[in-house]
This record gives C-alpha cells, structure tokens and sequence, in this order.
C-alpha cells in the first residue's frame, strides 16, 4: 500500500467527479450521473485489464475505488456550486490522476510481460479511455481527440519511465519523477496554449 | 435448467426486439437491426464476464440465446406493425427481463467470490448496460440517464435479495420474489411519474 | 507465417487509414487520428478475443501490427492527400481485409471450440465491429447498419468456409477462394448498388 496506491484513489476520486460534471452538461438524473462517474473513473483500467487478461479487472478487487467514486459522485451531485468552484484545484488533481494512471498502466502491463512499445500504450490507455467513454456515452466526439496536449504528456511521461528504469533509477522515485513530468508538460502545455496538428478532410 | 434460465431467454428475446425497434427508428438495415438487436441483449451479461473474467462470455456457449435473439429481430423487423400493437406486453416482458437480469447478474458474481456491493453493481450492469449500448450506437444519451426510474428498482431488488438471503430464504422463492419487486417498482414508477432527481450546469 | 498472416497485417494497415481519415472528416489532432486508427484497426479482434477469452488479445503480442498501424496513421495524417488519391485502391485493400479479418476470425473461434454459428458471428464481428466503434467515437450513427452489403458479404464468406471444409477442401486453399469470394460479393453488391431491406418506424 505505498503513495501510488492512494494517488489512484484520487485519481479515481477525481475522474468521478469530471464524468459527474459532464452528466451534468446533459442534465442527466442522480443514476446516469453514478454510471457516467463510474466509468469515468474505471473505464481506463478496466480496458487495460481486460485486453491484458488480468481478471477480475482491478477496481472490482478493492472496496477503495467503489466509495471513492461514491463519493465523488454524491459531493458533486448535491453540492455542485462548491466543487464548481474548486475547478482550479480539481484541474490539478485530474492531472495527478492522469500522471498516476499512466505509471500505474505502464507498470501493470510491463509485469505481465507485454513488450516496451505496447506497455506504453497500455499506460496511456489507463489515463485516457475513462474520459473517451464519457465523451461517448454523452453524445459528444471525445474532448482529447480535438483540444490540448493531453495524451502526449502521458506519452512522453511514459518514455521517461522507461529511460529511468534502464538507467538504474528506483522504482519509488521514477514514480515521483515522471508523474511530475506528466503533470509539468500538461500544465506547460495549457499555460503555452500549445496543441497537436490537426488533420481536416473536406 | 430452472425456471429463470428460461426467464433469462424470454428477457434476451424482448430486449433484443427493444433493440430492432430503436433501429427502425433511425431506419437502419437489416444488418443494423440484428447488430443492435443482438448488443441490446447480450450487452450487459457479455460486460459483466469479460469484467468479472468468465469466458467464454455466457451467450457464446448456448444456442437459445442465439435463437431467441434472431427469431425477435426477425419478427420485429418483418411484422413491426404487429409487434408495435404489443407494446404494452412487451413492456412487462421488457420489465421481467430487467429483473431476471439483475438476479442473475448478481448471483453470478457471487457465485465468483466478488464482494457484495460490486456483485450488485454487476446486477444492475447486467440489465443496464445492453439498452446502453444500444443508444450509443444509435448517437443518443442513453434513455435511461435522464428518464424513469429503472436501475433503482434494479438496485432496491438486488439489495433485497442479499437481505432475504441472509434470512435464510431458499432460492427459487428469493429469486421469484425479488424479481416481482423489481417489476412492481418499475410499473409503480411509470404509474405515479416518479423520477430521480437531476443535475443541471449551464 | 503462411500468407494470411501478412494479409492480416494488411487488412490492419487499411483499416488503420480510414480510422485516420474517418478523424480527418472530424478535424481531429493527431492524437485522435492515431487513436480512431487504432481502434478501426484493432477493435473487431479484439472484442473477438475478449468475449472468446483469449488474453493478452491478438494484437498486444505481436509489434507487427503496431507498426502497420503507426505507419499507416503517419502516411494518412501527414500525406493525405496522396491518400485520398489512392481511394479506389484502397476500396480494394479494404476489402480483401474485411474478407481475412472475417476467415480469421471464424478460424480462431473454431479453434477454441466455439461452435459453428457463433464462430461465424466471430468473424463478421472481426471485421465489422473496428468500424462500427471508430463511427461510434466520430459521433455518427455506423455506417455499415445503413448503407452497402458489407457484412453480409462476409456472412455468405463465412458459410461457405464452413462448407467447403466440411467438403474435405485445403485449408489454404478454402481461405484463399472465400476471403474471394467475400471480395467479389462485396465489389458486386457496390457495381449493382445492392442494399439490404431497412425498417422504419415513424
């Protein structure tokens, strides 16, 4: 039970919140509000997982993330002006989560043998496929595909875990390391305004 | 071969024909209609072993379901205008097959060892997640994220059948008994408007 | 490594470049095109091996497929035009995958002993189902569940499979004639703009 652990409780925690508020968005009621920060929050792991044949998937495993999500989701229901407020501090956390579940993503996949390039898929997965999920079960084209660097920080995070790793570096440490690289680049990439190409076929 | 084995292919023949009439509603094909048919039905079991690590996933190893599922989208698809004038068995079928659902959703999961409140997240998952699915796949929000109460009366039957079970009440009847109260709540709610409540951001 | 291996990778290679496309008709950035890429790529298989139980899935084990898929996402994305140019025989190219990703399928069902009908609903879900997903994240209804013979082409392939090898015919040489005729079927049903019959409910 070391930090990780608990940051992919926050991480869980605040990917719950986002799929509430996009619910929201849709005034949907309290259930679709519960299954949108549900998978939200457990989408990315559970794909993981599943193509990787791990089973159960995680999140049924431990009770951790099941009250996390709850809640998450019954603070932002009935109390959505304050967590509305807290945006600021919610954006941060929702990067830690992004930078925990890439790590974790990447981790699990290299220690059930799947190769370099695929494990690194694996941890950009994790951190992206809840927010694709919401997006999709809300009728909209996922947010990531079209505004911000988001997945490339996860990706590049990723590689410096690997590089990291081969050098030598300890696991706790490399964990620290690049989840604060994946939250340093995604902040920058805001803060720059900076983007993907875009592709546009007429 | 009990009773809700056959109670679990009666409830797969009606959400398959719940399927085929949300095809025809976006005048889909042929191939469409048996496409969304067949996720409709199978949608929430298949989501609910592929989580909990069954597999092959349950419809894949017996051919009624198979039947079942193409003898409705047949019918509906050639004689819509005679399954149309159904509608209101069809609803009491479609509200059987919720609550045998979530039953045997929720005894599964049991059966695998997972905890009590997730083995309830994959009962309600078991009758949900088909009708889901099938609204995605027809670009829709998900009926049942802002329309009637459904996953509660799923919820509140799951919950009773852990309370009669720890009493000690033999199976068959528990089973029968709490599908009843999920069908009773459904029809309770459409009868008296009941919803949940909503969440709204503007 | 027999010939259908590498007209797997090809069929990947094809897919992977209307998933980029299908992302180019969106305006999305690169991280959306290599995701929609991969999804139209991977999806049909992967739904395979994770409802027949077979894990890690197919394309986590082997780099082959990786790489067809980035190259084919980097060609698309940075070349498109060039691409657009090559339509028609990518028409082609994608149908000669839609026809091995169908014979694959079935075949790897029937090896885990799946029976016959469900392995051909193996198959066509191999080659159908990437499609219907990168649609789903484009936010429109799927294509194929409205418009062209597609996998009814792949059906018919499928039980002819079955056919011959109950006829005692090569296994070569049978997956060589119906991933043909799957070809043919489909390049016939465009020529003669043949379509399956639609439901409409009002």
């Amino acid at each position: 039970m070391d930090f990780i652990y608990w940051f992919d409780i926050l991480g869980t925690f605040v990917f719950a919140i986002s799929g509430t508020l996009a619910a929201g968005e849709k005034q949907l009621d309290l259930f679709g509000a519960v299954f949108i920060g549900f998978v939200t929050a457990i989408g990315g792991g559970t794909l993981r997982d599943v193509m990787i044949g791990v089973h159960p998937v995680s999140w049924i495993c431990s009770m951790d993330y099941f009250y996390a999500i709850v809640l998450a989701v019954g603070i932002t229901f009935f109390f959505k002006d304050f967590v509305l407020k807290l945006r600021h501090a919610l954006f941060l956390f929702d990067t830690i989560g992004i930078g925990v579940f890439t790590i974790i993503g990447l981790e699990k996949a290299l220690s059930y043998g799947i190769n370099m390039p695929i494990a690194v898929i694996m941890g950009i997965l994790t951190a992206v496929a809840g927010g694709i999920i919401r997006d999709t079960l809300n009728n909209e084209v996922p947010l990531i595909f079209h505004k911000e660097i988001y997945a490339t920080a996860c990706l590049l995070g990723a590689l410096c875990f690997l590089l990291f790793q081969s050098l030598g570096l300890n696991v706790i440490w490399n964990q620290l390391i690049t989840i604060l690289i994946i939250i340093l680049i995604r902040i920058a990439s805001i803060k720059y305004n900076l983007s993907l190409p875009h592709i546009e076929i007429k």
